[in-house]
Parts: structure tokens; sequence; C-alpha cells
């Protein structure tokens, strides 16, 4: 998947793989200084009754760029240990949805995270959550 | 949307008008006694890379849980104001997942709502969200 | 330290050795079918400005109830990763608060915890907090 | 009271009034670029059992914190909804707690909030609260 086909520029990447994210994305990330950024331009099928993008899908976007942050570019395997989302400001479909994660500390077995998503630079997100290392 | 499609109970009912709701669902409620009682049947398109029902798309589902809850078969609208969730174990795509939302206190302008997610009788997700009750 | 000091039924006990939980409470706990149950009588010293027991309080104690559930009468020690509280109904100085914490699932690294805390009767809190279990 | 008195720099100040934020710290602020700072010294019957400053302490920091960016510096009235907090490391007593409070949006109604406290400039706990605004 290209990240311009859904007029998203070029330098964000697509994660291949998961089946729930691509059908309610595509979502697309990049590395900045201090974390990640991600990118997600939702569609009239991503909102609620009201015509604003849905809480859930906010909620699968956050969560996708906070493993995004967790992973940190490494092949390591993370699972969502919990996620809380405050709903700050609607979104509405068409808008760029940019995504930040950072991580607060990484622990032998749990990564601590953190971020926003700002829809056309206004905060519509604010979340954290706590992730699992998988080891193999 | 008929549940009995979706190999859900028959007496689960759909509530229309929610696009994204039926893009990663649909799903399906019904009022039980003290709250209320939810129903999806996952798909391979709402997994994960590993297989497993993707965060995200439990997350809309509760998320859609606790404002059926909230709402309590009035017309009454809501938007969610935060929720917090907890991943403790994983669902897999077949399985038919019960939600179940309860309020705890409707005070003037916010609903204070808890809620669980089974598969097959285990619980796979814990939640609480705050939801706030909007005027006309 | 004993519970009838402090107006709490005589069958809640008192865990020793922890001076924040003492200064701030003291607090009393007791099994019961499912769980645990805990009890604090709080003094004017514990409110805010209101009158009516902080917030920081009443997480304290619940914070304290989840734990005493997440160890479940074994010698276990446990650190709490997170902890979300939702502020229910105001509780008034001299009210017996009741707090039931309850296990969702204990895996080999973690414990899902969920409680609330009652007021003469009336949920004034509710929580849920990951506990992690420490190894020897 | 006077910041000083706890080894705290002299600009920070006090608000009088609440019991409990006296019991348990006292704790100080001042405002800074972009939100609020607070400051509390943790003494030994802060601490749990492990000797490090017990979690119910730090989140009624917290929630101070977070009340006190909500004001805003107004005589406002206000009282907190939620509050999610992760445990990142522990904190020692004798330590210097800082805590940083950012309004992330002021509504009609509700004030969204997000803060972390550090020791000695190492993070040791993230968190976000709603706090409804009382109208007097």
């Amino acid at each position: 998947m290209q990240a311009t086909d859904y007029d998203i520029p070029g330098d964000f990447r697509h994660w291949d793989g998961d089946a729930a994210e691509d059908h309610i994305g595509p979502f697309f990330y990049r590395p900045v200084a201090g974390g990640i950024e991600t990118a997600f331009r939702p569609r009239p099928h991503n909102c609620n009754s009201s015509g604003a993008v849905h809480g859930g899908v906010l909620m699968t976007f956050i969560d996708y760029t906070l493993c995004v942050a967790a992973v940190a570019g490494t092949d390591e395997r993370v699972v969502t240990v919990s996620c809380n989302s405050e709903f700050i400001a609607a979104a509405r479909p068409g808008a760029l949805l940019i995504g930040r994660g950072e991580v607060i500390r990484r622990t032998g077995s749990l990564v601590f995270t953190r971020g926003t998503i700002e829809a056309d630079g206004e905060t519509v997100l604010t979340a954290s959550a706590v992730v699992k290392r998988i080891r193999r």
C-alpha cells in the first residue's frame, strides 16, 4: 500500500500483515525525532451517525500508533495490556490525522507509551497504553 | 441487518445509521436485566497479524456497548468522553463475542459506565467509559 | 491496629508495614466470596476544601483494595502498573467506606483487577488496575 | 505554609484550605509557560512497605497538579471526573518531586488534562484526568 494513494506524504510507510488495520485504515508511519508519527485519512465508512470519525476508529489508530512507537523499528512483537483514551474533539472524514507516539519507559517486560492524534493541527485524542513485550 | 445472518441469536437487534460500526461489525444489542448485552461475530478481516481479534476492534465494540448502555433505550444522544480498556485475553475470529454494559451513575451531564467482553464465556476485555449526554 | 477502634467491624484485619496506608487510612480488609472487601472510615483530615473525601485518598484506598485482591492471601509481592479511577459521587467523612476488589485474570506476570468503593451503600468510585507480580 | 520549609524553591506557592493535601503533602505550585509546575518533598510516612513513595500518594499529588492546571489561576472550582495513572518508576523519600500539568482542552463543562511527575529528573508517573467545571 502506498501512502500517496490516500493523499498522505510519500515518506510514510505501511506495515504489512495486519488485516484489521488495513480494513479500518490503512494506517502509515514514519520515524521522527523522539518517537514515531503516523498518518490516516479517514473516509465516510469510518464515521458514526453524526458524521464524525468513530471513537473506535480513533482508538484503533492510536493503538497502532502506540504499538509502532513501542516496537521502535525493531522486529520485536508486542501486545497491548491497557489503553486509555480521551476524546478531545471531533475529527471529520477527509482530514489528515497525524498520530504521535512516545515511549515513556521500556522495562524488561513492559513498555509505557503515550500519544496524541491531531486533525489538521488540532488535538482530537490523547491516550496512554501499557504494552507487553513478547519474548520469542 | 439481521443478527441471524451473522450466527447471532435472533433477539439481538441492530441500530441503523452508524457506518463505522457496520463496517467494523456489525454489532447487535438486546436489553437484559441491569443493563445491556451486545453481540459480535468477528471475522478474519477483524484480526491482527497474530490472527487474534484486533484490540482496536474490541475497543470499538466496547465503545458501542457502553454507549448503548448509556442511552438505555431512549433517543438521547451521547458522545464518549473517555474510554479505558484492559486486554485480558485474546479473542479468535468466529467466536461469539458478548458485550455487557452497566450504568454506574447517570448525572445531569455525564453517564458513568463499565463493561466487559466475553468470548465463548471467557472475559477478553474490561472497560470503563465516561459518556457525555448531548442536550438537544 | 484494630478495626473496631475505627468503628469498623471486628473481622476486618490490618496489614502491617505500610506507613503511607496507615498515615492516610488506616485501611482494613477481609476475604469474601469472589474476592476481597476492605474498609476505611475517613476523617476530616482526609477531606478536600469542599468537605468531601479527597480523590487522592479514595485512589489510595482503591489501590490498597486492588493490591490486596491481587495478592489474594498469599505472601506474593505486587506493584501497581496502572490505575484508572472514575469519581462517581462524593463521600463524606465519618461514612463507612467499603472497597471491593475482584481479580479478572492472573497471568504469569500480571494481575488484572477491578473494584469499587461504596459509602453507606452508594458507589462513590469505580476503578481498574493492572498489577505486576514481583518474582522473588 | 512555606515551600522553603520543605526544601522546595521559594517561588512555589501553597493553596490553603485542603486538609487532605496538607496531610499527605504539603504540595506547592507555580505557573510556568504552557501550564503549571508543582512540587512535593515526600517523607518516610508517605512510603509503602518497600520504602518507595506510595502509589496513592503519587496519585494524590498528580490529582492536585492536574486540578491546579485546570483551574489555571482563576477562582473557578473543579472536581475530578476520572484520573488514569501509569507508574513508570519508583520514587524515593527525600527526592524533590516535580509535577507538570497541561490543559489539552477546556470545553464549557469539562477540562481535559495530562501530566507527569518527575523525581530528580526521571519520570515516575504519567497521568491524564478529565475534570468537571463547577458553575456557581
